[in-house]
């Protein structure tokens, strides 16, 4: 016999469940914890949240989350500008610099090549891309896709569409899991794969 | 080498992390997640958060959490009310109501007895649970406090204190792991608990 929890406290539930890994059990929890914060401890959790879009935007040059004009990583003049990492979502930009093996830039797509979901190059940041590959001074481009059939697809669909002279596209290393998601990956392996790149071919 | 975060982001990351169980890495994924929500689900996220200490109130007579002057369990018709169980926090009543085996009313303390935490009966709410006592109707009192020293130290307490003619005063029974959270407690325990509960002295 379950007792019905207080209206409000239903709806903060099924919200709070929306958030990955958080079941039933988990958001009860939160939301029982959450009653019992302070006011004020609640107030500011609640501004975070009405405010967050607001005040973090997508860098326009890399995709990357940023509250300034441009990300810490593209305002930085200590990065190799003629390497650009591309990955899928912008959590996995945090996850390739936790292996300090990577100096360069970054372009964030937003996705991955989804025929199946409606997600082609239109919806991503496909030609922010070759705007960014027109410039002679990017040297490489790194493709670090998930290694599962979409991110493989995409990784051949990036090297077919940005193929030029000049420009090495190489793929991250045997070393990550396959079928794995990139968010999965242990650092180490991760610093493997950075290290041990290979020409995408 | 990590990469700072937007200070928003740590912020949100921040706040998250005293949710109970959440830690760094899993309070990131949950900032991440919220950033790529819809505007209309964050805000209403917000909005819930923001308003729930004011929606959201403990019940007067038992001080489990209601929207309404009373909460569904003082307010029904249907309880059985020579019968007070006598929780420490608000999230024990549904857990207990979970089994089906009770159908009396509650008490919720707001915590234990623990003079090291500076925790006394002024603090829990040990006076109204006087009150409802002295009502003749009440014939027993189920203390389902947790079985550990300040849960025991708790209902010895209300033992001293609460002895009555014509009261009976039972604890759950063995059925309960010793030194547990009654939040962890499996439901055919607790029903096992609820049933052979045994005169406590």
């Amino acid at each position: 016999m379950e007792i019905r929890l207080p209206a409000s406290m239903e709806r903060l539930v099924a919200r709070l469940r929306k958030l990955p890994g958080v079941g039933t059990q988990t958001a009860q929890r939160h939301a029982w914890e959450l009653l019992r914060w302070q006011e004020d401890e609640l107030q500011a959790l609640a501004e975070e949240l009405a405010t967050l879009h607001q005040r973090v935007v997508p860098c326009p040059v890399c995709g990357f989350f940023t509250e300034e004009k441009l990300c810490p990583i593209c305002a930085s003049p200590d990065r190799d500008r003629s390497q650009i990492c591309v990955v899928e979502t912008a959590p996995q930009v945090p996850i390739i610099e936790r292996t300090g093996c990577y100096h360069g830039l970054y372009h964030v797509l937003g996705g991955r090549f989804s025929p199946l979901s409606g997600i082609t190059p239109e919806n991503l940041r496909w030609e922010p891309l070759r705007q960014r590959l027109a410039n002679p001074q990017v040297k490489e481009m790194i493709l670090a896709t998930s290694t599962d059939v979409e991110g493989q697809a995409t990784a051949k669909l990036l090297l077919e569409d940005f193929q030029r002279e000049g420009l090495a596209i190489t793929r991250l290393a045997i070393g990550v899991p396959t079928g794995a998601d990139l968010a999965y990956t242990d650092t180490p392996s991760l610093a493997l794969a950075l290290n041990g790149r290979q020409k995408f071919s």
